[in-house]
């Protein structure tokens, strides 16, 4: 599976070289080693301070090397969005993934039968009755035991189940299949996430919380009380590690974190609690226009969902920018300033760190201006 | 370079087999053979009859298959936007390649140089005295000669030479250096394709046309009358063509045709000109929540900054979708109407079709309904 990238090709002879972030080509993406190892420390010591466990979720990073790292730190394993991306970790050598979205079509069931059989420790979401006898059927033909967690709807009406009576009603069908073993419920408040104040974000976490709470007793009284309860992100670990429900958390942004949630006060403290590690280095490729330059990253350098990129070095305060098509920005400057020559080069912070990763073939890691390791991003493209 | 893909691996021993598109994993970009052919066909005899030369951009299909079925239906070659798409085409055997951005930095031009001792008809883009001078002292040191076009800014201020006097005087320092070989200018409007009425779209191109005529002039009274005059896109070839100025049109979007394009009267007829070739295949993955579903294809399985996708089949009439985050999309059916069962199969068109290309590996090309190929895309990510 592990071919060298096009950033392998180009720039492995740069590694180790003083200074040498300056001689990469253009747009690459950047992460700073000394950021990112904080930011991993960071997270394990809080988890470990409240006492719950992490499984840090890969669709942020989609990186084999950066799990390998997590997982040192004592996570668990790691979360992925996708039976590809699980594939990729696995065949890069790291274990304990949960697969957070359901794997459903026939095809996809096959190839989690086959990953199932070379993955330790793998689990998957299921959400309906329909797939928990699909993926029952695939496994007992398999002489497989899969070993799967309830996705429960926290009310964005993405994935999950609806209602408590139908949690319960999962998780008994569920028991009465050998092929599969309940381990556990999910439960992943997307939109929540975001949300900038920390009061109110507390509050409606509480709130849904209590709902978890309720499902979590029904299932008890029941006799079918859930070893596993997964599920947070970073913009309410710290609020969810205090209310004490979850017994694992799918932390994912706080490694590279992206703009936006920068914004976020994640702790209540005022201030940031993680460092923006991943980076986009761009360079000044036109230079006709008064008042502007125009940069070699665009469209397709970065994801575009949440708004134009950030400039963070190489440009004077003040610079805005703003997208020119596929390849390029253009970058603004403020009254009077002088902006960056023809060749020059600029660095950018990402408005949306995850699918930012996903237009990457690898990661070029920096120390203090230079290139230190080039590692690849493995689940690029595995959205199958 | 050509290492088999992802899409390779899962889904080779479909090819032939019939209905076997039903059996891709999905999310999976689908390119309609005959659609394909069709469009490349018309282009083709269009360009003929005006007597006009193609060289089409290879920024929408990054794709050699694609460009060599260009090249047979007679075009030059093909452009690239950038550096890393002109190597990876010519890697791939493509020659007559034209780089329609600016190559600016040092390791760029090492590479530009490297490229141009083994690509046949190589040509690019020049926008600044600065950068002429640097590709010429490169390409001295070679021994090469690098056959420039000079890119006049239409007032996009994205890229290109910001007035008539300038363009002069560029062309007179080219002609200075022996390492550069001047051929032509490029006039690129890329604004006034996406103008939605053809009328509006062709009083403001006739406007524009005006001032490239007036610098051709201006050249040619000079004694450096340009050779190549390239520019134009899909929403203004007609209109282009006719005008009689360019020598060769850079078309892209009409071998695929995105929503957006197609909502655009291309030739003033009032119908569509070409055929929505490119698809996404996705299937439901959750059904949870009445009047919804959820499919597996996400911000990760195409562009977003044109909008979300417009479902072609396996939905009822007037379902609409919403991006829900990386991996999934919801789509929401008119009342009263039924949606597809978990694991069944969606068909959508992305709003904005070259950067959803660069998400993936290969094309899926299909004809009623089997998988007749798979076909690489190589320029995928080789925006440096």
């Amino acid at each position: 599976m592990s071919h060298p990238t096009d950033s392998h090709r180009l720039h492995a002879h740069l590694i180790g070289r003083q200074g040498s972030r300056d001689q990469l080509n253009t747009p690459s993406l950047a992460l700073d080693l000394g950021m990112l190892e904080r930011n991993i420390a960071a997270m394990a010591a809080f988890a470990k301070a409240h006492g719950v466990s992490l499984r840090p979720h890969s669709k942020t990073h989609k990186c084999a090397e950066i799990a390998r790292r997590q997982i040192a730190a004592g996570a668990l394993g790691n979360c992925c969005a996708k039976l590809g991306e699980a594939e990729a970790l696995t065949d890069a050598g790291i274990s304990g993934l949960h697969i957070t979205s359901p794997v459903v079509s026939t095809p996809a069931i096959e190839r989690l039968i086959a990953l199932n059989a070379r993955a330790s420790g793998l689990m998957l979401v299921v959400d309906h009755p329909d797939n928990a006898d699909a993926l029952a059927r695939a496994a007992t033909v398999a002489k497989q035991v899969l070993t799967v967690i309830i996705d429960i709807d926290p009310g964005m009406h993405r994935t999950g189940v609806a209602s408590p009576e139908a949690v319960l009603a999962l998780a008994r069908k569920i028991a009465t299949l050998p092929s599969l073993k309940l381990a556990g419920v999910q439960f992943y408040c997307g939109r929540h996430q975001h949300i900038e104040d920390y009061a109110e974000r507390k509050k409606q976490i509480v709130e849904r919380t209590d709902y978890l709470k309720g499902i979590v007793a029904l299932l008890t009284a029941n006799g079918l009380k859930p070893g596993i309860v997964t599920g947070s992100g970073t913009g309410t670990h710290e609020i969810d590690a205090k209310l004490g429900v979850f017994t694992e958390l799918q932390v994912g942004s706080y490694v590279f974190m992206d703009h936006q949630y920068n914004l976020c006060d994640l702790r209540g403290e005022n201030r940031p609690t993680f460092e923006q590690a991943l980076q986009i280095d761009a360079r000044v490729v036109s230079r006709n226009t008064p008042g502007m330059a125009t940069i070699d990253s665009g469209l397709k350098a970065m994801a575009t969902e949440a708004g134009p990129p950030v400039p963070l070095a190489g440009v004077p305060a003040g610079t805005t920018t703003r997208f020119m098509g596929d390849e390029h920005c253009a970058i603004v400057a403020p009254e009077g300033a002088t902006l960056p020559a023809l060749g020059e080069r600029v660095v950018l912070t990402p408005p949306h760190c995850d699918p930012t990763v996903n237009l990457y073939d690898a990661y070029h890691v920096v120390k203090d201006g230079t290139l230190v390791d080039i590692w690849t991003i493995e689940g690029r493209g595995r959205s199958r």
